[in-house]
């Protein structure tokens, strides 16, 4: 059995749907990164695809020498390692430790709730929702407002580095957009508004998100709201 | 309230008993990283330590300006990459992606069958042990030969990375001496002739493990048996 591939190229096996794969296809975008793309459909799976990965999940990176690199994590800290100059791993080595320090805590808190709000008895849903943005999102604007008091200088800016995008951003905020989609089918918009009612200030968190989605690399990873429903729409019974 | 903690130099908070925590001492010592020990007693934590670690945890890495670094992984990667003349980190990035996909598979393969030896009801104990040889360390042993034949020429060596040993080694063997530790308390030992009695060819894993284990940098981390004991024998009512 042979699989499809470039021969010269990095191939990328990915589905738009996943939060995970999204973490490769977004950095391969902001790296500038030339390789092919191979979409797989997560609920119909090419039987070649067990040739790519054995365990059958995305992403899959692939070597044009043949190796593969599996977990989006690692793949896109190889993405950061390989294109520099995209300066998503920054160089200081403290730097690089709180990058990875806030991807640790902070991809949790956005994709735990997504599928604990997901999964809730309908009528607890909403407030599932209102405790994620007491407590998760208000936990997030806290962290973005503790580094913006140690970006200082000319590296002041609305990333967690400030002025400098990272991995930061593109391991952690693929989970927000599924979290949005989720609020949206509880009918609750996820605002400042809304955080104002619950009577927490999440400016902060806005703005980080407000500035990385406007991105076209992430909009070009995203997944559209039709294809989110799909997914999440029979989870919740809707 | 203050806490203790050098001036001048990065300041280590740790425990002898904790694997996580071994990983930072050991990366630091190998790397010649001067810096300041604090032991924490885990069962009798001071009550300044939580001015270092809300969450009570070790290892905590201090930087002399005041910073906390957290999580034994990020720690470790920090060390290795504020010392890169130690080599803990290569610099090739497919090198260093190679190194943190054997840290994400290897290290639970030693660490999750320490803790279901020890929990598992006596009886069940010597079996579960022999699973984890025939099943968690034959994987090892696999890995270990797999990265053998992609390590060539001038590369060749004992280690993960062939002559170049780096976190790959030091984020996963801290687990391998409780593990060992809970096969003596079932009155197994862990070495080539109860894998041969199984069936099984773990040479590779043991010409690895006997290398790692008599750095100095290892043996001067590493907790001794008696210390060990206090922890393990109570989880297995001995």
């Amino acid at each position: 059995m042979s699989y499809p591939h470039s021969k010269t190229l990095m191939t990328l096996y990915t589905a738009k749907i996943c939060p995970f794969a999204q973490r490769a296809v977004w950095a391969l975008k902001e790296a500038k990164a030339e390789h092919a793309t191979e979409y797989i459909d997560l609920k119909n799976k090419p039987s070649w695809y067990s040739l790519v990965n054995p365990l059958l999940q995305v992403p899959v990176l692939r070597m044009p020498d043949g190796q593969f690199l599996y977990e989006s994590l690692l793949v896109a800290r190889f993405v950061a390692d390989k294109y520099p100059e995209s300066g998503l791993m920054p160089s200081d080595p403290l730097a690089r430790y709180n990058v990875d320090y806030f991807i640790e805590r902070v991809g949790g808190l956005l994709l735990k709730p997504t599928f604990e709000i997901a999964r809730a008895p309908s009528e607890e849903r909403v407030e599932k929702a209102n405790e994620a943005v007491k407590k998760n999102l208000v936990e997030i604007n806290t962290m973005l407002l503790e580094r913006d008091s140690k970006n200082t200088g000319g590296n002041k800016g609305t990333y967690v580095l400030g002025s400098q995008f990272t991995l930061a951003e593109i391991c952690t905020l693929t989970f927000l957009s599924r979290l949005e989609l989720v609020f949206s089918l509880c009918n609750l918009e996820l605002n400042e508004e809304m955080a104002s009612k619950l009577g927490v200030d999440l400016s902060r968190f806005f703005e980080w998100r407000n500035a990385v989605f406007a991105r076209p690399a992430y909009i070009e990873s995203a997944p559209t709201k039709d294809l989110m429903l799909t997914f999440f729409a029979p989870m919740m019974n809707l």
